[in-house]
């Protein structure tokens, strides 16, 4: 047993001892879903001040909204949400590196061809427009709910603020 | 400005009043993922007990392992982590539509052919042996590094417990 496992049982037995929530419904009772990065440094829960059952959270490297197409769907077509909060972050790792630099890091570790050379990890180079790149592609997609409401942000780790871009 | 965003709002300028995590590293100082459903009925940080910079966290539709690879191999060959916990829940909404439901839900509200009619939602019907086939695919994916802890969980939305499965 790894001490991260470890930790989790232990931390784990203290949440169900004062868990009272049991009982919420399946669908996110407030209708929205939030997209954001995997970041360590980021509790969206607490950060973005999202009540147990309200929301549906999606976590991926970048917060990136393509890799998250499939759980919108689901979300809003099977679920009913109609609102997409969308934040990435300032020092994210995305920001960091070019498509070829991680291609050649898993190369190095776990072999040349265990990838395509055409896998694309979508990293990005400016933060802002990140943000309103993604929020202009889920606008326009065809299977996404046409009045829902789109929104980004940027969630800064230095300070904990939340700010609005597009 | 709608409710959502005004909550956001509101209970971040909480957030940063008392928040004093300004100054954590990128990497997860514990050097492990957690990947887990979008689900609005879990708080990941609060149920597993990780501390902010200590882990990624990934979510999606189901706490789907496939779905997560690009978000895994950043996290595994850039940014150092060396374990991973997959945990998918009782009541989890991937449990009760057939991928041809999902279609239909998608054509009837924004037409026929906005998907492909090969989309796969990756619903599952077996929550256990979900969780075991999603650690076994981790465990033998090439691109992920050989030595990997992997540990499969279900958590419990009734009574906030995780439990192991594999």
């Amino acid at each position: 047993m790894t001490d991260n496992v470890k930790n989790l049982e232990r931390k784990n037995a203290g949440y169900v001892s004062s868990f009272d929530k049991g009982s919420l419904a399946l669908p996110p009772a407030k209708k929205y879903l939030v997209v954001t990065c995997m970041d360590a440094r980021i509790d969206p829960a607490a950060a973005f001040g999202i009540d147990l059952g309200d929301a549906h959270v999606i976590r991926n490297a970048g917060g990136n909204a393509k890799d998250s197409l499939r759980s919108i769907l689901i979300s809003q077509h099977l679920l009913g949400t109609r609102e997409i909060i969308l934040v990435k972050h300032t020092g994210c790792g995305m920001l960091t590196f070019q498509n070829s630099d991680a291609l050649a890091a898993v190369a190095k570790s776990q072999g040349v061809g265990v990838l395509a050379g055409t896998y694309d990890f979508q990293p990005f180079s400016d933060l802002e427009q990140g943000v309103k790149d993604d929020v202009t592609w889920l606008k326009s997609h065809s299977a996404i709910v046409q009045d829902t409401a789109v929104s980004g942000w940027v969630y800064e780790v230095e300070t904990g603020k939340t700010r609005r871009v597009v």
